[in-house]
């Protein structure tokens, strides 16, 4: 039952004139669903979750998501309320530089931050992967245990708004959401008629209720205008979540009306409280309408301070009673505590090199073929590694053999049998962009690895969550496969010629192109290796020679071990006579034209070092004396080769260098063709490094 | 009525086995759609919709979306039947180089294609744009006509597929087609329960009919599996798409039940259909289930072919009827024809430049308040602009004022005032994606122009639309405000860093970011001058300097107009000794950085020349003499400064230049404090150009 004072009104109007007083005092902001959500967040943080304010790792807490990431007063407020570590000062320091506050929730930033949110639509959407990450886990640690009995269940919950309805990656979600049957969300959808260009009725004219219950989604309203004045009746919102977590078959989503800005004398109800300050005279209507003084700003009754400092202690409880549980599943579980602690501790098995596959020189393997023997062979040592595909399972061969759909039991298909809510393979459907959010929300919610396949075209249909994951830092894994216009058939419109480029753009997200099968094993062992930002995998369709290679570094005619895959660029081969006159750089599928040209050149007796650049990032990384072995800046005759544009390769090559490149959108035939129309031949690198030794004075 | 005859049945038949054949014949495509969507293809061919085969640009036609663009053979073969300039040599050649018959239609490519599709979602959300559109013509040029009756009157028809209703982009556009009564438009969806990873009960569970009625839509469902066995009952199709024209206040949707690729003997309703060849013992079985030689391939009887062919007959007699409404209409609307032959020729009014916005050098204005004020001044001399936000209007200053809100009369909000379906001012909602297919959708139906805004970051959210306009080569207009850090509190989340570079990065699309009020002005005209490719806008939030200007060629200390805006890239300040000794190259907001720096090293006696470069994309356009009048290859002391990551200018400045830029996220906190902590400063570029004139020995 709901405990609720009037130290607790008191509290939620608190919140309010903070919230008034925060954005009036940097000027700009969100203060409207801050001040209209005040109540259904702090029932949320003071009556419903399972929250330690004094562990935010805490693996047992609920786990929540402010969607509306532009209302970051509505966490910041209720992390001070709960101690979790922000203080007056901090919210005093809203939106300006070096706070705790800023403009949008940061995850790693500010503690109790659980994922950044903004760009609306992601937070809900990575909410599903949330879900999805709770009931995998489960499955890992304590498949066993009766429903809600387990250390490992929890829910999530989450506050969304218009722009979070309105934008198609929601929609995405919410489909796969439904059809997952997620109990463990919980999404309040606070309703408030009011965006940016005021009322929406302009834009949203939807049933919202009835399209969720189309996703299968358990649906709820509570209408606080249905008296036919606004009246905040928290017990009945309490009543609704609670009615919400007893449906443990569906996702439950809760729709809420409220009144933005509430009670702002003349601005609530309209746009102009949205997304700027109210200005003083409504602040202090603000105030007198609650009772406060209106002289006075940043004023917390110390009585409802610790009041609602009370989380603390009652967090240690929750822990405390949460702890016997786990105590009782460790000792009960030895093995899968071992897991556990493996997991928690962010490590990999020992001696994971050798489980990766072989691929023996002498055969034809495209990269992505040996992306799914790598991820089948890295799955048998790692429970924590699932995965699936945007509808592209069978092109993207993302597939763990045996692993299981993971779906709920009730669905069954002749290709896949019967579901597993524990299972390893994802099936997205056609939704790129949910993917990309889903995944984000898996990372971030656990100690697991997920990955998702599609066209690396349609990493455009994803980007929005890819940069969120580079923003974040979180280890999110894309695997993009069709890389080139070497997909072929299919045409320009799903030939990636930009792509690469694009990618390489955003900031901490490492595009990883393996230029063989071999390369591609330990592309995958180093993105599992590393745990800061996301790792795209850019993979060719087409088969590619496996290269004949020794067991360190490049000699001769001995092109060196794929095992330098992790350095970003190494030398593959090395100038004949072991003095390169030119360089030649190459990645991914078009690395075995550079070794052509190399092969080549040196019947004419150029001497040239060909360069394998499986990811610029990490390259990067490394230490400038590695880079200079590597790239020595006396060789300034240079060549680069990629199936995309030019751009990422200038700063590679310099002036006097060249770019085998293609410029322009791609066209419908066979890839050999394609190839050879727009100049990915082993005989425009030879000319180019021939115009690159001529620019040299060579 | 319908009229089916044997004949019908023969050429739906003929249709199925040339799919067979074609995908055959080359080795790999998807035969499996185009086999089973073979009747309602043929029915809307050739009894429904109004066409001309010999005149695909009438403007009185139907319009025809295959959002299924990977069964592209669906409509090459009604193109073929039709008459529109296909013949049998075509389709033999699917997929292969150089032929009309790519792997999925490309817009400019194949006569009768009236959009490209093939990135799932874009087909079905662009079919709202063309259905916004022809309500917007109407508007134009005949607006008081009684409905149905005027030769701006037609229907738009989709085929879409579970790929498009899984994509998110179809629910956002789902969503306004719904609020905007779009009684146009008829979308058949083809459900047949495949797709790539076969039966797509593994993630697609909802109840489609029941999310279409809660976006307002007129949904209606044809079963062709109701009688217990499969039946194709053309009639009842038929019937279904009578009644949803019928319905002239809402979108209508028919969910047609298929199986796809019947008559399969064995791999008919799987996935081993959707996408691969069927293998020539199935093609066989197939043409046996039809009564066709299995020993033949492309087996057209001339009798079908000349039945077919009607349509071309057809075509002529619905065109003539048409014509006279047309003549009529001209004959009464003499002011409406002017402005329709205008449009028809693709041409601006004469001196449309002296309706430009002037700003007056002294005062600071952000381009985005530029770009407000220009699009107001010429959208009075242009009826056919129009345009709108994706609910940031009053921060994209995007709003013709007075325009009227395009939407039903049946809508009135207090902001906005009534809706009026012929208005000028587009409400997309928090849906930048469905905005960016729907711009393409107008700018694909027809001669008027459109834009849409949101923040630069959000560009992210819309790129596959914005990328398949630059591959269509058609003109849409992207306004992108809120261009970089300097966006401020709101912080990473909201900031542009990588998305200049990311946006140039796509061929055939023009970023136009300019440096002032009146380079604005200037950008907006050149924009509306131009009839190819797509071209995006980059605005700054902040105040900027307008610069006081001389009226030609800048000289001495006398800047250049900003007419050279549309060359791209020009001279606005000449070195103070008219040698320069250093070039400055800047965009937008850091232009007056540029300037400033000028200014202090001419103190230093340096002379800087700053290059105002509002275009990479136009500025590539020039004569090489006009660019090495811009840029001599001589002056090899450069410095670019751009408040976005460098990747872009690398060839602009060569390895002896500098680049002032920004290679990480954002953060939050007012623009000066950011510009200031991330070296977006005067002293920042004052730096690198003494050291790029060290690095060139001076």
């Amino acid at each position: 039952a709901l405990q609720w004072d009037p130290i607790d009104n008191k509290a939620v109007d608190t919140v309010r004139v903070l919230a008034a007083d925060a954005v009036e005092k940097v000027g700009n902001g969100h203060p409207g669903t801050a001040m209209s959500l005040a109540p259904a967040a702090y029932l949320l943080w003071q009556k419903v979750m399972r929250k330690d304010p004094s562990d935010d790792q805490w693996i047992g807490a609920d786990r929540f998501i402010l969607s509306v990431g532009h209302s970051s007063l509505t966490q910041y407020i209720q992390l001070y309320l709960g101690g979790w570590g922000l203080e007056l000062s901090d919210i005093e320091a809203l939106r300006t530089w070096g706070s705790l506050t800023p403009g949008h929730p940061e995850y790693r930033h500010t503690k109790g931050v659980e994922i950044t949110t903004g760009p609306l639509g992601q937070g809900l959407a990575s909410a599903v992967g949330f879900a999805f990450a709770q009931r995998y886990e489960r499955g890992l640690f304590d498949p066993e245990a009766a429903p809600g009995t387990s250390p490992f269940d929890h829910h999530v919950y989450v506050i969304a708004g218009d722009g979070d309805i309105e934008e198609g990656v929601t929609s995405e979600a919410g489909q796969l959401a439904g059809t997952q049957q997620l109990g463990n969300l919980v999404v309040i959808y606070d309703k408030n008629n009011i965006s940016i260009e005021d009322n929406t009725d302009i834009a949203l004219s939807e049933d919202t209720a009835k399209r969720y219950e189309a996703y299968g989604w358990d649906v709820r309203t509570v209408d606080w205008f249905k008296t036919g004045e606004y009246k905040e009746d928290v017990q009945e919102l309490f009543d609704a979540i609670e009615a919400a977590k007893a449906v443990t078959d569906k996702p439950s989503i809760i729709i809420l009306k409220t009144l933005i800005g509430y009670p702002a004398p003349t601005k609530q109800g309209t746009g102009k409280v949205h997304g700027a300050k109210l200005g003083a005279d409504e602040v202090a209507g603000v105030k007198k309408a609650l009772g406060f003084d209106p002289e006075k700003s940043f004023d917390v009754d110390p009585e409802v301070l610790a009041h609602t400092r009370g989380a603390l202690e009652r967090g240690k409880e929750q822990r405390a009673q949460w702890q016997k549980g786990f105590d009782a599943w460790a000792a009960a579980n030895p093995e899968r505590k071992a897991l556990f602690d493996r997991l928690e501790a962010g490590e990999l098995p020992e001696g994971l090199e050798a489980a990766l596959p072989v691929f023996e020189a002498g055969k034809d393997v495209s990269t992505r073929a040996a992306s799914g023997k790598a991820i089948n062979a890295l799955a048998a040592q790692l429970p924590e590694l699932w995965g699936g595909s945007a509808d592209l399972a069978e092109s993207n061969l993302t597939t763990i053999e045996g692993g299981g759909s993971f779906l709920p039991a009730s669905i069954t298909t002749p290709e896949w049998g019967q579901g597993n809510p524990y299972g390893r393979i994802l099936h997205f459907g056609i939704r790129e962009h949910a993917m990309g959010a889903i995944l984000n929300g898996i990372t971030l919610h656990g100690k697991t690895r997920s990955y998702g396949g599609t066209f690396l075209q349609f990493a455009d249909y994803m980007r929005p969550a890819v940069r969120l994951a580079a923003l974040m830092d979180i280890p999110s894994i894309f695997v993009w496969t069709h890389d080139s216009v070497a997909l072929g058939e299919d045409g320009p419109t799903h030939q990636p010629v930009e792509h690469l480029a694009a990618l390489r753009a955003i900031p901490n997200l490492a595009v990883v192109r393996p230029g063989d099968a071999n390369e591609t094993a330990y592309a995958w062992l180093e993105t599992l290796k590393r745990r800061g930002g996301p790792v795209g995998l850019a993979l060719s369709r087409q088969n590619l020679p496996v290269f004949e290679r020794g067991d360190g570094e490049a000699s001769g005619d001995t092109l060196a071990s794929a095992k330098f895959v992790g350095k970003g660029a190494y030398v593959l081969a090395e100038a004949p006579n072991g003095t390169p006159d030119i360089i030649l750089i190459a990645t991914g599928s078009e690395l075995q034209i550079a070794v052509e040209a190399r092969q080549v050149l040196a019947g004419e007796g150029i001497n040239a070092r060909v360069v394998s650049v499986p990811s610029q990032e990490w390259f990067a990384e490394q230490s400038a004396e590695y880079q200079e072995s590597v790239l020595p800046a006396s060789v300034t005759a240079r060549v680069a080769v990629e199936a995309g544009i030019a751009l990422p390769w200038h700063t590679w090559v310099g002036d006097k260098g060249r770019i085998v490149s293609i410029e322009h959108f791609g066209a419908s035939a066979d890839y050999k063709t394609l190839f050879e129309k727009f100049g990915m031949t082993t005989e425009s690198v030879i000319a180019a490094a021939k115009e690159s030794l001529a620019a040299n004075g060579k």
